[in-house]
């Protein structure tokens, strides 16, 4: 496929690392919460390989927070979603689907619990500031929601670990998943938490101070040398074989959790208020009727732009492919494709039309590997 | 400056015209409501002299529509916008600041008038849905809200009115400026609108049948032979030649409409309801602080992916430059700028850094022609 340039402007705007990737070799953008945000550092499958054995920093600063503070803030978050979150707690992430009165995916943060009444979430591509603004002025609720300036970089790979202590000293290696703390670099403080967009370990860092960020930046590529520290993205191989879902490609607004396999996310049998809860009872109690499923394709490239149906063998539609690559540890197309009940059984054949041509496939399970 | 490639996927999805821009030349991409735009084939320059000269089709498709409908919904579509609906008519476009309770932009669609209890919001690159959706759960509105498969065509140009009359007959060159109505062509009906995101004239074609709109473009290039038409998209030096305002570019949420000239949009002394009213009343009292306003620099050469300080001659930071462009017309650089009070008056003198080199610049009015 051609290639077509991305044409820049500040609707989609740059992030404070964007001219180092330019120097360090990024060679394509996609957008992200109106921002750049960088897709390939040359060979996708080079990338893949070295996020597996050592370390990346990534530009992520697209993955941008809505802050919601104030004395309704526990109520208006609770709200947007599914997950019971009576339990939280502060310096804690909680991956939750976001979700309207229709049940409905918005969008599939992780939420950060910062004080009592003080949360990030930390988007994926759709403005839920506006869903969150919404909510809050129809219901009278009394909190402050605004865009902070946080800029995020992820410290991924292995390596991670042992790169992220030669800066930040023993205590970092000790977070748990998914906890968060406070380290100081450069004059200034920085969220850390132990998350990231990939299945390989590392850090998401917070920037809020931006020029202790850049610092920080330069630093992680000085002190990575020894771990053979490149920059990188969240990688389509990787991210495609660990099952990692992406909003807007695998789950969108007409997809509700269960469909997803998000059950471990959505908790019906509690006594919080959040939107689409009766409409998620009743989904359960009749049962899903497409779920979301991981599929392999005999062929060796695929360009994912659009929804592409699937068909058995019988040329009964059966479902749709909605994100795929090829992956060199299964020497095949991998994808993720929401199937029809009741063809969603591991094993299942299918046939896939691809630039004019048949290929054919089968079902299995998330994640691949 | 570098050209970077654009990474594809479903969440920045390709338009039912994609294939065909492709075959025609198209060369850059931009991402609005997580769908392609085209935004370059080819010179920019040369494309903008033959907008001004002939008549080109452009795939708008980003150009999403959020459709409410139901009992509520004149209810929520007026609380949404500063502008007073309450004697809207059916089968007429109004150009609409959204904004939110503290009087921020949320958006600058055109809103049009289905039906008494129908509207289409044709947004510009924010996810009003959600905000719409957030709003009617919060006030319990009874009504409808969804994003219809609508594919947007636009034929602009002074060309453009023979080229449709060919197509359409004389009944289309008769519709007045943002009036739309609805036209016969291979099996379907199309709602088109005289309307555009230039000022050389044209229609907006709002596809809803996919088959007939394909054969609709194609036909468009057959019966434009003679026209000289061309694939086309909005148009960087056009549109800031004209003064037409790019949401995200230069305005967004932390604007006012009073800030950025939409002052005859904005109807305080009515009895109609919406949200920011009373900041917007203060804001009137008081005066505004800062306003949107022309500049043109002494360069040849821009390319804006961020906000640019403006200093004056004592280097006090007076503003801050959005858009930016080469004219042709001019032979300089012209721009979109929020300059800050007391220093938006007419010729103005400002400096301003582009890569390390300092530019002289003055302030004007907009639209500059």
């Amino acid at each position: 496929m051609k290639n077509y340039s991305i044409a820049r402007s500040r609707r989609l705007r740059s992030t404070p690392y964007t001219s180092r990737i330019e120097k360090q070799g990024v060679t394509a953008y996609t957008s992200y919460n109106h921002m750049l945000l960088p897709a390939a550092f040359g060979s996708l499958e080079d990338s893949y390989h070295h996020l597996k054995e050592s370390v990346q920093v990534w530009d992520v600063a697209g993955e941008r927070q809505v802050e919601i503070s104030g004395k309704d803030s526990g109520k208006l978050v609770q709200l947007m979603t599914c997950r019971d979150l009576s339990k939280s707690k502060i310096g804690r992430c909680y991956y939750c689907p976001i979700i309207d009165d229709k049940a409905g995916l918005i969008n599939d943060p992780v939420i950060l619990k910062l004080a009592e009444e003080r949360w990030w979430i930390s988007i994926a591509d759709s403005d839920v500031i506006l869903f969150a603004k919404g909510l809050a002025i129809g219901n009278k609720f009394d909190v402050k929601i605004f865009e902070p300036n946080v800029d995020i970089l992820a410290v991924q790979g292995p390596k991670s670990f042992k790169l992220m202590e030669k800066i930040f000293g023993k205590k970092i290696t000790e977070m748990k998943f998914f906890g968060f703390d406070y380290f100081e670099f450069f004059g200034a403080k920085h969220l850390i938490a132990r998350s990231g967009w990939s299945k390989q370990g590392g850090y998401e860092i917070y920037v809020e101070n931006t020029k202790s960020g850049l610092a920080l930046y330069d630093k992680l590529f000085e002190v990575g040398k020894e771990f053979n520290v490149k920059p990188g993205c969240p990688n389509l191989i990787e991210r495609i074989e660990s099952g990692l879902l992406s909003y807007g490609n695998d789950i969108d607004n007409d997809d509700n959790p269960l469909e997803c396999g998000l059950d471990k996310y959505v908790n019906l049998d509690t006594n919080i208020n959040f939107l689409g809860k009766e409409k998620l009872k009743e989904v359960r109690e009749k049962g899903i009727i497409r779920r979301l499923k991981g599929v392999k394709i005999e062929t060796k490239e695929i360009i994912v732009t659009q929804s592409i149906k699937i068909f058995d063998q019988k040329n009964v539609e059966i479902g749709e492919l909605r994100s795929g690559v090829y992956s060199p540890h299964f020497e095949k197309v991998i994808g993720i494709a929401m199937i029809r009940k009741p063809y969603w059984d591991n094993s299942q054949s299918f046939k896939i039309q691809l630039n004019g041509k048949s290929f054919d496939g089968k079902v299995c399970d998330l994640p691949f590997i």
